[in-house]
């Protein structure tokens, strides 16, 4: 097992579409876990993770636990020999609703996810009123180059 | 967005070597998640999703969550499109140390994630003492076929 770079941790993060897997807790106490498409926000600096940003419905599940908890943790990981994989914990910030930013990040993940030709369409859709932005800003980051079975 | 049969679920899960996104709950109340490598305990009936396994740590983090709150929930989703995912919460629990037991899984854990060749060295080396197994009962079921980002 070996630790990963701060450099490194961002290009993980970044690298093809790797979903990222958000856990939330529900009014009840327990969690829930989903996948969510998301960018990093460090046009910055690239070597560092900056901000996690995805988009969701206002009434979903993740956002609701959020709003009743804003405390976060979200795991990336290859699902391959290393099996490498990041773990962040963080504070996540819901946005109210403004067209021009929604369909700004709504395009750049799409993107991301579904390909260039397919972004603009993508962004729109995403894009509607009951889309809403959340950052999350990391307070602990994890990352490990691994066999996640190996312990 | 279509909802996966049951028989799709379990064949989803047991996919290759997908990995689980275990989230669990803190002492702090607030969530963790990290990758487990896992199989399905469902030699009855492979069209159903029967219990899943996974070994760990004694003193891991995911085992002491799972001490103070039983109640977990796991992601294993594919990383592209259609970017299905199944969801699944349940109740874990922690066996007391049994080498065979231990042994039988964690070698059986370690053919799927590192093949055949690999399987005993692996299985022996998560068998050690420390080595525990956990065991989930679903309790709820989500599975999609879907363009993850697309809500």
């Amino acid at each position: 097992m070996a630790e990963m770079s701060k450099a490194e941790i961002a290009k993980f993060l970044m690298q093809g579409t790797f979903t990222g897997k958000l856990a939330t807790v529900k009014k009840d106490g327990s969690s829930h876990v989903v996948p969510i498409w998301f960018v990093l926000d460090n046009e910055n600096n690239r070597h560092k993770v900056g901000n996690i940003i995805f988009t969701t419905g206002e009434s979903s599940t993740k956002a609701n636990n959020i709003r009743q908890d804003n405390r976060v943790s979200i795991c990336v990981d290859d699902q391959v020999p290393p099996f490498s994989f990041v773990t962040i914990f963080g504070i996540a910030k819901i946005y109210p609703y403004k067209r021009k930013e929604v369909l700004k990040w709504a395009t750049k993940i799409a993107e991301r996810y579904m390909g260039k030709s397919n972004a603009e369409a993508y962004g729109r859709r995403n894009s509607e009123e009951s889309s809403i932005i959340v950052r999350i800003k990391p307070t602990k980051i994890i990352g490990e180059n691994k066999i996640v079975g190996w312990d």
